[in-house]
């Protein structure tokens, strides 16, 4: 099972998301920083497609700031004018600092190695992929059709 | 139902396909032109991409030459050098030529407005999509990931 | 005459830069955000190519984060932050915040309209062009050859 | 100096152009084939680009059609019509055919490797570059704003 996410602050939201109540759809969380290039030039922009393009058939994507460098450069003001900049207009939290170690609690509990990392939680809340670096959109799109296609399966619940 | 093909030449396969041949598979047919800048830039690389990752995983690639324009310049010698240029290794058929119209018989059949024009075809037989123009990567993997899931139920065929 | 700049902080260089010591050399000089979509996707891409392949030959590039916009989220620590991640190493200075606006110094001088705008000065340290958006590849290169060219006239001083 | 090319066929102009009739401007001639990815993808656009852009200030754009595989499905016609559909306005010479070799003649005279080549010649006909493959913008640019500013001496013929 995907562990639940811990998250300090929300943006794009105006109630925090809880991953248990996501049970039936399929979830897309992609880990990103807003000062990691990669994030930037595809995971980001490619995550917003998916929520603009896939949310009403079933696709829950939130944005996970899993900031674990230059922490100074990348608070949560910071943040809110990079979202604003990029129209990024889909849910991010905001991943909790943990005293002592410069990786948040939420890239820890699910291992991550960096940024970007994607992840594809289906409707039973398991967590079936999880991936460091960029994904082509072909592939992305071949799996959550998949996971979508099972998700209306009544027995998925 | 999706009309059969009618094929002058097959190139990149030894024997002739025919449609019904590949119930319960997923059916991506592509129709071009060797010297459709749309189709040359976007369509056929895109094809060949599915053919080489999702051809194992069920999906059948297609390509149709669908000749209405320039016929001389793309006789089936030209195309053959041109698969073998930009390495193009799905099955090719030449779409077969009508005395007295420009439109080939598959062109004309299926109601093409002109290249490049994508098909999709369930693993019954069904054709569940017909665009012409470009479709974007995200989208494609979508529907194709869709159709793969469905053609996984015993009671599709 | 294209007139000085003014800097609060520079990064990448030991030694602040003056336009008036550039005299000599074709200077390209680029306004940016680190937040400005635009800039972090072509224009500061585009000059830190010109600076690795062209500084040899004769052109000085200087970065000039202009920041007029979400102050609080690209102070220096935030944009020292960003020239790392982003592999940029030519000169780059802070435009100077002036009181009761958010323009700052340089920008206003220059009478720029937003960010990316880029700005060449000639050998003789007169502005020969000033454009508020991206400029292409082709476009830049045909610019500045001729603006080297003239530069090795020994009269340009 | 650059050899003069060798032309059975000129599409895209009224009459027949000569090398020695372009002093006095800066030469752009590129070798191409009509079913060679590199060129169709980046030589050809790039070429006819800067013609558009820069005829007027001095800069001949000449394609040479150096066909040397696939000689069946390059004839003159099939040419044609790949310039018309590509959009391709400069002019277009068709290398001579020389019997007993696949090279053609101007190419056997430049002593190319392959399609694309891509060279520049200056206001008073010498060879400056010879380049086989593909060359960036901002250098092709550099390149030829140098020329151009060179063919502005009285002296250059």
């Amino acid at each position: 099972m995907a562990p639940e996410w811990q998250v300090e602050v929300w943006l794009n939201t105006q109630v925090p998301l809880e991953l248990s109540q996501l049970r039936g759809r399929v979830v897309l969380l992609h880990a990103f920083q807003m000062l990691c290039p990669g994030c930037v030039s595809h995971a980001v922009p490619q995550a917003e497609r998916v929520h603009r393009e896939y949310a009403e058939l079933g696709v829950s994507v939130v944005g996970m700031h899993t900031v674990f460098e230059h922490h100074a450069a990348m608070m949560p003001e910071a943040l809110e004018a990079f979202l604003h900049e990029y129209r990024v207009t889909h849910p991010v939290g905001v991943d909790v600092r943990v005293a002592g170690t410069p990786i948040p609690a939420t890239m820890h509990r699910y291992g991550m190695r960096g940024t970007p990392t994607l992840m594809l939680i289906d409707c039973a809340g398991k967590l079936r992929l999880q991936e460091f670096g960029s994904m082509d959109d072909l592939r992305l799109g071949m799996i959550l059709g998949q996971m979508l296609a099972e998700s209306k399966d009544p027995d998925c619940l």
